[in-house]
């Protein structure tokens, strides 16, 4: 499996062999990353919730390519704005583990719904 | 820096202790990834191009933990539905420049306008 | 009720006394109103389908103001492009009615899940 | 032009006749929503702000388009909640006036990106 050292440096370079790189300024990855997001959910949207468990095998072919655009896009953005996602996604669920004490919120679904 | 595999593990595993798991199906899952997403995009949405690329500290830390979030969802979505992020996401790009070849593409916004 | 050309010269107005108007691209308006729409999803986010139809009242009462955000974003956005939304929603209908014959589609999930 | 309420029994219309109503609940019409706004942003991304004040004869029938979805899907979603929209609006609006005092947020860039 690639890395993600790996993945940024051939994005990079993708971008430069390209001069595309003049597109990608923060607010531009931004709205890309959203879009591709959005193009996930639109294979969803008229699922129900145990239908979206059980995806044909032509719809889990194209969720994985929507799913490497927005790994591409987020990567990306990252890239520009130096930040390291990994170690900030350890991070956030550091602090979600103080926010959201195990023992507290078990099997609530109240407390989920306010989780964010 | 940690790995995408202690990642994905870690999301795992706080998801199960606080019996989360229930919510977390792919329908869910691309709905939250697309809502993270737009958190990101509204940090951008009334800044100049120019002024997206020199954001001051305060905004930054904010990114960070909206891009924290991203790949959190992203990381808990892929492993649900068993794709290997890095790899899809290497496999695009080597679709993408045979889509896109760097001599016919270059320096073209037009060309680029079309790129998805 | 106040119609859409009174809402569009309020909008319009309430922009133009605070000197906002450099602000409403069509750009900037897109992502304003894609951010909007991703605050109306976000309250459904972990609710079921069913409880989706059953909101509390707190919720609604905020459902009620997301709904406003992206009322009028979307009325903005059609103001700044010279676009009648009411007419353009009333020809999509009407395509829409050719490419999905009632008596074909009736009660087809799985047409449905073609149909956007 | 069409009123809003003649789009709403349109709307509703065009669902009965389908037996669609099934898949309307407010939770997927918040996706589609979602997915529609993000559609219109997907004209804009890569152009400048300049740009998309301007944009060729067929981004603006394509845009039309989009904005008919997002108009359909955002009637659609008041309907099944009971909203009035352009009631909702306007009660923002009012608001958003005592807000944003005109005469203390006029022409301020600073003012207006924490404004949403």
């Amino acid at each position: 499996m690639p890395s993600i050292e790996q993945l940024t440096d051939d994005i990079r370079r993708f971008a430069e062999e390209r001069d595309w790189d003049q597109f990608h300024n923060p607010k531009n990855l931004s709205m890309a990353l959203a879009v591709e997001a959005s193009e996930i959910m639109e294979i969803f949207q008229w699922l129900t919730e145990e239908q979206s468990k059980n995806l044909p095998e032509e719809k889990m072919a194209e969720l994985k390519d929507e799913l490497a655009d927005v790994t591409i896009y987020l990567v990306r953005l990252a890239d520009k704005l130096g930040i390291d996602l990994f170690s900030a996604a350890e991070a956030k669920i550091a602090r979600n583990k103080e926010k959201y004490p195990a023992d507290k919120v078990r099997g609530s679904a109240k407390k989920y719904n306010e989780y964010d």
